[in-house]
């Protein structure tokens, strides 16, 4: 294997002098990367005029941490600032900062462990030592040929090649662990070789600790991580965080080690990867907060702005790439961003809708994705989980669903219980109340079968078991797709089928979902759904319990529930519910049942839940067919006092009938009746042919689904 | 009387033919106007595109209300674009638009009455019909020497005059009704007369229908509706809506009867009334919610426009007025507007430290507004109710505090129990919860007595009685505002004072409440506050509900509280909550009682109200001193996932002594202490001495408080 070069001025870590000359010359002119270069100048110029300070330990979220944290980014931002500017003075901060660390760093003692995630020197946990190492070599690359042998010396034998061996010896099996905690430790030891002209590091990083591109390493880590589609397991929130160390690495391999090839690796795993994640966005540029995640956490996040660099300079750009990057607001300082120098045409396409198969072979289920945009170019969002469970990081809501609309989440994601960083909060950790409640079936919008998790909250079991596709329409008036969990509750099959009309009366598609369950003995359905905002009218009305709200459980979520309201309902529900200026309309088909309205806040001892509206929709069945239609509609703007169109066009969900073969219902619109036909045969192919015969009425229809008027 | 010149084409209701070709000149430039023009025009475009629609009648927020709101800002933004443009479309559909309510109107029953205010027969109450008749009179008086006179007498004796005489006949005494609603029907009706060429309806809007000019009129209501500070009872809310009529029939009248020098009367009411306003608002621009009013109501109102445009015109323009046309976004579409062409100087200053006097004679009390900016030019801003009732309107808060620190409202008010022009809401309508929960004492950062509201909810005892203020000291790193409220509570004395000291220790100013209770008997005193967010931490610890929480009471808006958690307090308070962005930390002295948080949503049949959190300091008392202190601090950036600060430098603060002469107490900050002593006495001026023996410990000052270290 041909060995790196060694660092000299012609080659950094992450460019060429050749690129760091285009990338001089661009920054100079008006354009995406001059304005994200001054951006990133303004935020750390006034760190980088005073000495660098070099604290001690400290929890997530404090000082000491916040200051660690800083000063990887300090000493990168430096090393970018010395090549563009050539002042010696960032080369100097680096210095004395490396210097620091180097004087300390093997007299610090370890962090004491709090969490599963080993501690480190400078930080509680490992993964942001990793992230340091990672950091501080893409600085000092840029920097080390302007320092004496002795320097060198020093600050690689006191800090950087003692942090490689305590991420490849004593933490060695992190190191190999195909996970995106490893995917970190590969790139930054993979990284600090190449910076400090260290092949063998590199080598390890590439290969692994065996050596043999199988159990670990960066190969194998982008060959295992990810499904055929790109699909990241533990979801977009902690794909966006692999995706950076991934990117930076490869983008550093492709100079240093050409002869790999590394974005063709795979069949362009890395082009897939980038794609599937970009492609979970919510038309907000957030991302939808499955499994355990925040939920303001974005494509604004520094990951993505590096991926779609990367992505544009070794795959191309097109239109929804560049409106990608133009909604970033700001782009990744690097020669791979000079291929996003154009502007998005206007009306460039949003995101296609996409199923995401998961596992090794795409055959563990899949996450999907439905998207329509209406005429004013407002873009819905609907998606389905159906594929596997996120592993540590996993929420038990296969067959949950999230729903987009006008600009808000409105069938929404609770996200964790955590408070990132917030040092008060149990030092930024996961708190209990992410366990006991945001990751059980009733947080998210999902069916609950007699008040329990699903596979019973056991990780391995649910990490065993996955959705089945059953179809995806995903072009047109009517999208649809529809997925079954047959092994989440035993003895209950469940199939769930999202639909998306876009219909001329309607200002916004329509989301219609039909979630059936079959049992051979009865069970308690609870139908959940989250959302956020004010109840303006309910058929039946509601009745609120006015003097005491009590806890409606003991277990599985539930004890964090209170029932503030209920209804009992014989015919049908239509409920309206103003979110922020746009009212939503949800129509129920429901006989026997009884609605709740809950909020979460029960059993929170600490204060660490948010006070978040649900409902629960209850009947107790065998089979049963759950279905629903939801409209977004009109206008509230309370600052200007216009409205419009609070009351829906929608008027009711009727079910004809449902049986092995298909489900019929009746949508009622003010002036219009439509009729869905929806296929259950699990050998349903585009060209079958069903038929049901409900009273004297005689419904057929090819292939997935028809929807017809009258 | 000098009887106004007839309408030609050169005077137009609201300007000359000269005026209009500067105005025309200047759209056509780059600028604030021209781009408020194009603003307008791509708004209402569309509309005017297609012929004028004139339905029946509706609810507030139903598509019938809509429409002939609409249409009435149709007519006068053709009307303008009439002027501007010269294209004959626009007078064709105003003649359309008219011919066509004309036609109609006399026919047309009145709405059945729903509230208090009188139905329209455009409209459910009488003041949207006079909002109809004037713009509709604007917009007719730029096209009306286009018609011939068969159209003419058509329009005005079909439509116009029949309106006016339903204000001046039918309704007569609302027309002389010296308030809002007031103002909009003796603007509407002289503007009328001014559009048509009837002075005598100009006489009767300007003089009042008895001609007195006292007992009715535009001039009796710009003197007798302000206070000699410009304050308008009601509160800010609807000040602006007032203010809007105001500015439009003063110009009018400043160009059509220029003998009344309108922008002189009254020692120039007009302008001292427009900056009594514009001094209300939060630095967001946002107007605090004092009385019945929304929580997002601004300064980007239409009317708020209008009078910044009129004041830059008739009584100049300095930086900070300037800075707030730039923070509106868009300037009112009128030769007014030219005097705002100007761009804001880099850091124009913001508007001061401002006691607004309120009564006739400025001696019913006042409310105080103190500012101050920290070092990043953030400003913050709390506001103190020390004058009268809002009548009909008024909130039962009197000594109420609202807190603006960092960009958000921190301790906050609730605003009005209503949806307005949501017509699933009641119709738009206030709602039963106003009055049960949104205009009781302790929906506000308020002390309760006994668990009562003030004055025990009656309106006529309330408007009977007012604050008292104590001093007023706008300046400086340590403002201060005192009051004190006697009769607010039978045998109750009140005291508030609120401070907010700059110190170098801290990011933004730290607000210090004392809220002192006099009394001969024991009584329940509740220190209650409203807040937002998540708690962080808190010493000593809550004890939260955990399985039910109950209503707090049954009466005086305790009846829509529900106890959440609760803390046995020995030795003070210490308690941080996460408000979006930024922690907040009060502090708070307190031995021998309860804190209590709560959630509003209790006793809410109809999910009227919005579920907000709050704390009650609960004590049993004779005489009582709750002091506290508020520090805005840190940063929380979930979508960065950056923080830092998450705890306060704020420690405790202790009460040393309080008597009728002063309070002591100390502010203990992480390496500082602060010891405030600041006068009680009545009697108190800038020279006063005071001295307090606490203990051993001798405690002297001069003039109204004094705030030392150590």
């Amino acid at each position: 294997m041909k060995q790196p070069d060694s660092i000299s001025p012609a080659l950094f870590p992450l460019y060429s002098a050749v690129q760091l000359e285009a990338l001089r010359a661009a920054v100079i002119e008006p354009g995406p990367v001059g304005q994200s270069l001054a951006a990133l100048r303004q935020r750390f110029e006034p760190w980088l005029a005073v000495p660098p300070e070099v604290p001690g330990q400290g929890e997530a979220g404090s000082d000491a941490h916040n200051r660690h944290q800083l000063n990887y980014q300090l000493i990168e931002a430096a090393g970018s600032l010395y090549l563009l500017s050539g002042e010696q003075r960032y080369a100097d901060w680096i210095e004395t900062a490396l210097t620091r660390y180097a004087n300390v760093y093997l007299s610090m003692d370890f962090h004491p462990q709090r969490n599963t995630n080993p501690p480190g020197r400078l930080f509680h946990q490992m993964l942001n030592e990793t992230m340091w190492l990672l950091y501080a070599s893409l600085g000092y690359g840029c920097v080390r040929h302007t320092f004496d042998a002795a320097r060198r010396a020093h600050i690689e034998g006191w800090l950087l090649r003692p942090m490689v061996e305590l991420f490849t010896v004593r933490y060695a099996h992190d190191f190999d662990h195909i996970h995106n905690h490893g995917l970190w430790a590969v790139a930054a030891v993979g990284l600090c070789g190449i910076a400090i002209g260290e092949p063998r590091f590199v080598d390890m990083a590439v290969d692994g600790l065996a050596g043999d591109r199988r159990t670990g390493g960066f190969l194998a880590q982008i060959s295992q991580l990810f499904s055929p589609d790109g699909y990241y397991i533990e979801g977009p929130y902690y794909h966006r965080f692999a995706i950076r160390p991934l990117c930076l690495f490869a983008e550093a391999l492709q100079l240093h080690r050409p002869e790999l090839e590394i974005y063709q690796f795979k069949d362009r795993v890395i082009r897939t990867t980038i794609r599937a994640l970009l492609a979970t966005a919510y038309p907000d540029g957030r991302f939808p907060a499955l499994n355990d995640a925040s939920r303001s956490m974005s494509i604004r996040d520094e990951g993505v702005l590096i991926a779609v660099a990367i992505h544009a300079a070794r795959y191309g750009c097109d239109a929804t790439l560049l409106a990608t990057a133009q909604q970033q607001g700001q782009v990744w300082v690097h020669p791979a961003a000079l291929a996003l120098a154009d502007t998005a045409p206007e009306g460039a396409g949003h995101w296609p809708s996409t199923e995401l198969r998961e596992g090794p072979d795409g055959t563990r289920g899949a996450q999907g994705f439905l998207r329509s945009a209406n005429a004013a170019g407002e873009i819905s969002q609907v998606l389905m989980n159906y594929g596997q469970h996120g592993m540590g990081h996993g929420h038990f809501d296969t067959l949950g669903i999230t729903w987009y609309s006008a600009g808000d989440e409105v069938l929404r994601e609770y996200g964790f219980a955590r408070w990132l960083n917030v040092e008060s909060k149990f030092g930024g950790r996961y708190l209990p109340e992410n366990k006991r409640y945001a990751r059980q079936t009733v947080a998210h919008n999902c069916v609950v079968v007699d008040g329990a998790c699903q596979n019973g909250f056991d990780v391995a079991r649910a990490d065993a078991v996955h959705g089945r596709r059953h179809f995806f329409v995903g072009e047109g008036d009517v999208q649809a797709m529809s997925a079954r969990a047959d092994e989440h509750h035993p003895g209950v099959h469940m199939q769930r089928s999202v639909l998306l009309l876009t219909l001329p009366e309607l200002a916004h598609p329509l989301l219609v979902d039909l979630y059936r369950l079959v049992s051979d003995s009865q069970h308690q359905y609870d139908y959940a759904l989250q959302y956020s905002g004010q109840i303006t009218a309910s058929t039946p009305p509601l009745v609120a319990e006015t003097r005491q709200w009590q806890a409606l459980g003991e277990t599985d979520g539930y004890q964090h529930l209170f029932a503030t309201a209920r209804a009992s309902l014989g015919d049908g529900l239509r409920l309206t519910w103003l979110q922020g200026r746009r009212f939503n309309t949800w129509a129920a088909a429901a006989s026997e049942a009884e609605l709740l309205c809950t909020l979460s806040g029960a059993g929170d001892p600490d204060s660490n839940l948010r006070r978040e509206s649900g409902f629960l929709l209850r009947t107790r069945a065998a089979t049963h067919l759950f279905a629903s239609a939801f409209e977004t509609h009109g206008l509230f703007d309370e600052e200007s006092e216009r409205c419009h169109g609070a009351r829906p066009c929608l008027q009711a969900v009727r079910v004809l009938g449902h049986d092995e073969t298909g489900s019929v219902l009746q949508i009622l619109l003010t002036d219009q009746v439509l009729t869905l036909m929806l296929s259950n045969r699990p050998d349903v192919r585009p060209e079958t042919e069903h038929e049901l015969l409900i009273g004297d009425t005689r419904y057929a229809w090819s292939g997935y689904l028809a929807c017809r008027r009258g």
